[in-house]
């Protein structure tokens, strides 16, 4: 492993693309990271005061195709960012805080201002998670990617104390489901999306109905971090689950935090569908059924608050500038649908 | 992520594959892993007892284009093993006791088989370093990856009480260097032992240097583990630094733990080079010096101990069955060169 803070980072570039990285890494360290030992692993000592029963909640993750939409628009900067927020939520919403990230970057061939503006989304978005850009990996494989192909993969490491876990098994029936906005598809049903708009636009094209946007700008929207909105749902206890909606879809993701017995009942019309959706499914002829098992449709979490706490919730949240929405309820599955 | 505990993991194949994985991996879980909960992330309690400061070490890499070699000889259940036991000693090396492994696997086309072999191989080796493969990805990328290709990425990671922590910052001219043997080319120079060897051979070719194994016979050997005998030297306090021999070789990574003002002296003559190795030198006529800075040469482990008590390390790692041998020591840097 390459640990950015003691190796620096393995590429043959010009020193100031070197210092620019170590700079860009340094910057998301928080007090945890012992940055003076480890020639081998990367140490990070957790913030353990008040931690009565401390659980480590871990997440690896990649992004999927829509590193092809990055190399189809040449634009690097974001997929690093999709990354640590895609992974972020993934334990936030186990009630986890993150405390450091990793990263792995394969490549056919290095391209020292590519790798730069990877990391550089890297470090953006752990800086902005509060979470440390602890070490990372770089790999040349030219006989395993082609050219200008790369996968990244970053496995992110949290805490929580056991009490704190959210785990949606309190979850019941009247339950409120409020949600709130996906910045775009985030990082899942790329490989429909891609195949449905590059069969008709280009990355540049605008078509009208993206209000301005081209093709290309509105598939790499940057996957949001909802992990301010989380943190000031749980300070106020007043979350039973946390769904993080990524493949398979609200229906999906739904389902796994309802307890046995409980199902989601979802208004598909209680929020606008942001254009990107409508114009994939009316392009590509995609069956509603199928948009709603692969896309968030403008929903990137989901929390089941109490009845009677969905108001103050829903402050809560508008507060500090989020726009949640109530998308649904909580139901008893009928006895002959069990 | 897909959580192997939860989801099960996410092949579209018949049920007994997927139980057989499933299988594999509830095998490797220790006391730590918290298999009921957690619907988005991968939970461990970290056994704090006893540990006053700690810290966490994490390793993220990959297994590089040995990958090539598993998929040119379609064995397919031995680099699972060589990523895990890579990782293990790289925190190892640290002082550290791993706790928990998550891998990533992205491939064009998923076949169940292959994945399975796969798993087989992570969850074997996370058993026998007592290691729980808490979770992991599978990526179906057909865009980024060819047929038949694939890349997989693991994270380690493991707990060491501070004042435990094995720096080599108290290695000094006078110690030994202890060397523990290779079992082959471990996971570093691939990419030149492959060019240099299927340039001449197959891989089931059996060059009568290597005594009757094929060329991927050979060439597949699991990158070992380290964990039983490092824990050997670490419980008896009989060790200064320890170094893991991988990219870089000898000289490269026996530099990481080495204070400002040290160098290493290594006799290369002092150990049996591995047939494999003069196979490549001779094969591909190359020089000396690249053959040391990028294989181990048959020596996958070096400990620095105190000349005093390299007597006592041998032993102590003879009585668990280990074959080391004193490969050099510690100078000081004469001046000019420093």
């Amino acid at each position: 492993m390459t640990t950015y803070k003691e190796t620096g980072v393995d590429i043959e570039a010009g020193d100031e693309t070197v210092n620019r990285i170590r700079s860009s890494v340094r910057n998301t360290f928080t007090p945890g990271v012992e940055a003076d030992i480890g020639a081998f692993g990367a140490f990070f000592a957790p913030d353990l005061e008040g931690v009565e029963d401390p659980v480590l909640v871990s997440s690896i993750d990649g992004v999927g195709t829509k590193l092809k939409v990055a190399t189809r628009a040449e634009r690097y900067d974001t997929v690093g960012q999709d990354l640590v927020n895609h992974c972020v939520n993934d334990i936030a919403v186990c009630g986890a805080e993150p405390m450091y990230f990793l990263d792995y970057y394969g490549v056919g061939a290095l391209e020292p201002s590519t790798a730069e503006a990877v990391v550089e989304g890297f470090a953006v978005a752990c800086t902005k998670n509060e979470c440390a850009l602890v070490g990372g990996e770089i790999a040349e494989m030219p006989d395993v990617y082609g050219e200008g192909d790369f996968d990244l993969v970053g496995t992110v490491v949290g805490l929580v104390d056991k009490a704190d876990v959210v785990e949606g098994d309190d979850v019941a029936p009247d339950d409120v489901l409020l949600g709130l906005p996906s910045t775009g598809i985030h990082t899942n049903g790329y490989t429909l999306a891609r195949t449905v708009l590059f069969d008709e636009y280009t990355v540049e094209d605008r078509p009208p109905e993206l209000g301005g946007e081209s093709v290309g700008e509105a598939l790499l929207r940057v996957h949001r971090s909802y992990l301010r909105p989380i943190q000031a749902l749980l300070e106020a206890d007043l979350v039973k689950g946390l769904a993080h909606i990524t493949g398979g879809g609200l229906p999906g993701n739904l389902q796994r935090i309802l307890p046995d017995g409980c199902e989601a009942v979802v208004d598909y019309d209680s929020w606008d569908r942001p254009p990107l959706f409508s114009l994939i499914q009316r392009e590509g002829d995609v069956p509603e059924a199928d948009m709603r098992q692969t896309f968030n449709l403008g929903v990137g979490l989901v929390a089941a608050v109490r009845k009677a706490d969905a108001q103050q919730a829903l402050e809560r949240l508008e507060a500090i500038g989020e726009l949640p929405v109530p998308i649904g309820r909580v139901a008893a599955v009928s006895g002959d649908e069990r």
